[in-house]
């Protein structure tokens, strides 16, 4: 698939190939399946394959189709998104749900997508886009633009010099919009995004900062638009965020606030 | 590290052996610890570690040492635990938490083992020495015995030959009892495991059923012991877990309870 050197790919490319062959969409796949998506022949998937299985990296469903193992799973755990910063949040984000019922959401950047590292539903709440492990746009969510707001100038840049993918009729697409929303976010603390994504939704997003008071992650909760009062909603985002931040070390959060 | 055959490793075997060097205790590592836990030489660490980093499956930190990377948890987030289940899990675990204020859990079998999928705690709760992607030895905790009682024969009878762990005095630590106790389950539906993984917490946990109508999972709420009536929890815990056993496609979940 994709390799940054000109090179043959190595064994480790191929490994990370046939992980990589496994997506949202089609998180189980058979032997031909991922010799294909991998670009791999398919003895050498095979055999890769097989050893990946042997370890409970893999694991063969009955039917014959290979999902990830729950040894990776395990492994995967201890990354920063998943350990640290998860486990910060999640009383915070309990706090936040129970108090609203409504979606709450955990994010990373990852320009020029934002990547869910938690999601909080509950059966009543608005169906959203958005899952643990998924990725949407950047620009066009809550969470991701307080992300861009904070994000080093360079990779606002990037993101700012590419084409910007519309969901909605609402959604920014417009470099210059986006500079000013960026510069509202870095200004006011928060943002409102309003039917960006999907129509029937909107979501009040705020910034968690880490022990280096850089921003790590961004917090949202997402409502349904008929009769939301957002701004009704921003202290308690505002809250849960400085509660997290505070949670992870972070400077700023253990300061006084001045008003 | 641990491989099965008796032959060289092979490069597979080598990136799992880095990946597998990480552990709670340790999630970031740098280059000497890796090649050292690993088992491989310097060179070898060197390479592997940077064609890993280069694709995101690790993350170099500030300080030089290597975390897991955001590339392999969004990918192992694929896996049927941090998929399905959790997703399907989830409405029913904040139910739950929002009942009681007390911890929810949802665990899987690896013998004999319990790896704990979910945790929800506020910080109110009593803590608990579980968190998602954590293990503990089944036989000591509710969610454990229940997906024990309802393993394979061999598993049990593999897990019933060994030595089982002690955690506390109250722990069950005699194959007699662990037959008795698992037996009890399958009769009733339910556990009520009482200070076995520390003396001031006990849990009650119940059955997740998938759609081959086999166990799955289990899920447990843990209470602090003082003042604690497991019996009034009992119902909410299975309700919950049938809740679950529904959103899986479970033919037992579906069907009307005859009590």
């Amino acid at each position: 698939m994709r390799h940054t050197s000109a090179k043959a790919p190595s064994v480790v490319d191929r490994v990370l190939d046939v992980l990589g062959a496994f997506t949202p969409e089609r998180p189980a796949l058979n032997l031909s399946e991922l010799s294909r998506r991998a670009g791999l022949p398919l003895s050498t998937t095979h055999r890769i394959v097989g050893e990946l299985a042997r370890r409970g990296a893999l694991e063969r469903q009955e039917d014959g189709q290979y999902r990830i193992g729950l040894w990776l799973w395990e492994v995967a755990s201890l990354s920063p998104q998943g350990m640290g910063l998860r486990e910060s949040a999640m009383p915070y984000l309990e706090d936040l749900y129970e108090a609203t019922h409504e979606n709450v959401q955990l994010a990373v950047l990852d320009a020029p997508d934002v990547v869910y590292v938690e999601r909080i539903s509950g059966r009543q709440s608005v169906s959203v886009v958005s899952r643990a492990g998924g990725r949407l746009a950047a620009h066009a969510t809550g969470v991701g633009l307080v992300l861009l707001a904070h994000a080093p100038v360079e990779v606002q840049e990037k993101v700012l010099s590419r084409p910007l993918r519309r969901y909605t009729p609402r959604t920014i697409t417009s470099p210059e919009e986006l500079r000013r929303v960026l510069a509202a976010i870095r200004r006011d603390g928060f943002v409102i995004s309003d039917r960006q994504v999907e129509l029937v939704s909107l979501s009040v997003a705020a910034p968690v900062y880490g022990p280096g008071d850089s921003v790590v992650a961004a917090i949202s909760i997402v409502v349904p638009v008929e009769g939301a009062e957002p701004r009704t909603l921003v202290p308690a985002v505002r809250a849960a965020a400085r509660g997290i931040s505070r949670a992870l070390g972070a400077p700023r959060a253990s300061r006084q606030s001045t008003h």
